[in-house]
């Protein structure tokens, strides 16, 4: 069960907005046009907003038809009904158009436009945003599972394009066709990980734990907070994270589930240093100056994790969208800040996921 | 100059709105919360549409808010206004964040959503579809070019990520990010074109005209129908088609303006054969038996083009997004139908300004 939401627009001239005398001639033509579109169409109410037009319909099947003109040349037509998964929509694809196409002869409108149904109350997100706050509507067709756990929404879907996708807290993070964000993060074929220690920070869909396994490192410590992302992925992310997450310690790894910033406390207390430090948490915010507990956390796992590296470590993590430059500025200089001199080198890959070029950070100390 | 549309959306229980009494506190809930966010909220009407609840407000800056508690246990929310140029949005991302957890929490939701706003009334496609009908914001911030040809609207606007993009009647055609496309579509480092001859029918933007003569073949011929989208590309899409479209006719091309039909029916009355023939034209229409005028000029093409080969010669198109199996497969039929018979093998791409895989065929004379 969803409403969908139909938006149409038109450009108009002003004038037929303005003038009392073209609005009524407007009013009837629009009023003629959903008459015909629209089997019992009634007028339900109508207002003036500020020198702006509404009316108000009612339609078929208890849609609401909602057109406002608006004093500077715009209309604006909404359609909204409630559709039950076993009923078609209201109208097809095509028939969306020719009622754009009839709207807009009628208004003698040069520009107009239809977007797609959006559909609303769907109990999995359809729309996630990129990194520069964009719509982008995703192929999920199913919910392969769901929970809260006591840090976020844990929800795995499922897409057509991407097979299936980790959403934690209505965000994007990992699907199945995400390899390339992982090598890169890691920086596959650069770097060398045969018989290094490495320690992993957050990580929980595996994807980067299993990868690096592959490469024989002499030990990984994972230090993850959430066990319900893990369980989760350990079943419907397997060809994400293998059967790594299947246990807590194998070989030459361990998954410490708890928190990263204590355990990296207890680490620097005793004196251990490692070859790589991977930053797998949250992304860099996207704000207006490097403030508040996001960027505090940030600078804190930072301090922390130069201090537990060797010498010749690195500390690799990924940034932000290629699209939000000034987050990615406010990171580097952050970097420039910390308790130990770094330098850093930076990659890029576009994350199929994402919909968009992605940053990663190869942090060394000077 | 553009109107904005806020959509936000609430799962609550069925009985919410069902229940008279219940009904009511909600809608004092609501009222209260509004209140809270919108300076000089007044209520506009009030109704009941087939059981479902609908309460109109007034707000800041004109905006209209709309609120329909439907019986099944939805509520949505809609806030429109008009934004000029210079003017702020009437609430920040953060703040819209905020207006959907207080709604949240007044109506006990388990689920909410709420989508970046909605532009109307930009000069330019802010959002255009995947060929599976899905919506999908670019970050397009410029209108480069638009004219109105003989045959269709022709628009060049800038993308942030991508560059500049031709638009055909509000269909993302070519961007300056998408050299993948030509590639893929011409095979590049399977084929052989060196010394070849070769015909395009439709290649309007030249990017696989300049592709191909960095190949050294002996001839290509281009047939073209649409002036004005070759003169705007040849002035907005260098990096695309380089110089090739400035002029006419070159040492090894010659491209013809007009109907490739024609051009392609006298071709096969004079005997001429071609190594190769591209398809660039309209893609694969999305529909569902193939049949009617866009299938009717895909099987003429195709006959026509298959007359023109030579026994070794192949014919090159791109097909459609790989989200659209049904019309890739009825495609496949007509090509097992065609007046001579023919075999056909397919790549596919991932096409940066289509945000999708897309299916390219190469077809043979068995």
């Amino acid at each position: 069960m969803v409403a969908h939401s139909v938006l149409l627009d038109f450009t108009v001239s002003a004038n037929v907005i303005a003038d009392l005398e073209k609005r009524s001639n407007l009013k009837s033509a629009i009023a003629n046009v959903l008459g015909e579109h629209f089997i019992g169409l009634k007028p339900l109410t109508e207002s003036n907003i500020d020198g702006s037009l509404l009316i108000l319909y009612t339609g078929p099947r208890g849609s609401l038809i909602t057109v406002r003109g608006y004093k500077e040349g715009l209309v604006t037509l909404n359609i909204e009904y409630f559709k039950q998964d076993d009923e078609e929509a209201l109208l097809t694809f095509e028939q969306w158009r020719y009622l754009e196409a009839d709207v807009a002869m009628a208004l003698n409108s040069q520009r107009s436009k239809c977007l797609p149904p959006v559909r609303r109350g769907t109990i999995y997100d359809l729309y996630l945003t990129l990194s520069d706050e964009r719509l982008l509507e995703y192929d999920i067709d199913k919910l392969v599972f769901e929970a809260r756990s006591p840090y976020q929404k844990v929800q795995i879907v499922h897409s057509k394009s991407l097979g299936n996708l980790l959403v934690l807290d209505e965000l994007q993070n990992m699907s199945e066709a995400d390899l390339i964000y992982t090598e890169t993060l890691m920086q596959r074929g650069k770097e060398n990980y045969a018989g290094k220690e490495i320690v992993i920070l957050g990580g929980g869909d595996g994807g980067l734990l299993w990868e690096l396994l592959k490469e024989k490192p002499k030990y990984v410590t994972m230090l993850e907070i959430d066990d319900v992302v893990m369980k989760a992925c350990s079943q419907h992310m397997r060809s994400i994270c293998g059967d790594c997450l299947d246990k807590r310690k194998g070989d030459n790894y361990e998954i410490i589930v708890g928190d990263c910033v204590k355990a990296l406390a207890h680490m620097i207390e005793e004196g251990r240093q490692f070859d790589y430090v991977f930053g797998d948490l949250t992304d860099i915010p996207i704000s207006t100056t490097p403030h508040g507990d996001a960027w505090d956390f940030i600078r804190l796992i930072l301090n922390s994790s130069v201090k537990v590296l060797k010498p010749t470590g690195k500390y690799m993590t990924h940034g932000n969208g290629a699209s939000c430059p000034e987050s990615l500025k406010m990171y580097e200089e952050v970097l420039s800040q910390l308790c130990i001199p770094v330098t850093f080198a930076k990659d890029r890959a576009f994350v199929p996921s994402f919909f968009e070029d992605w940053i990663f950070y190869q942090v060394s100390l000077k």
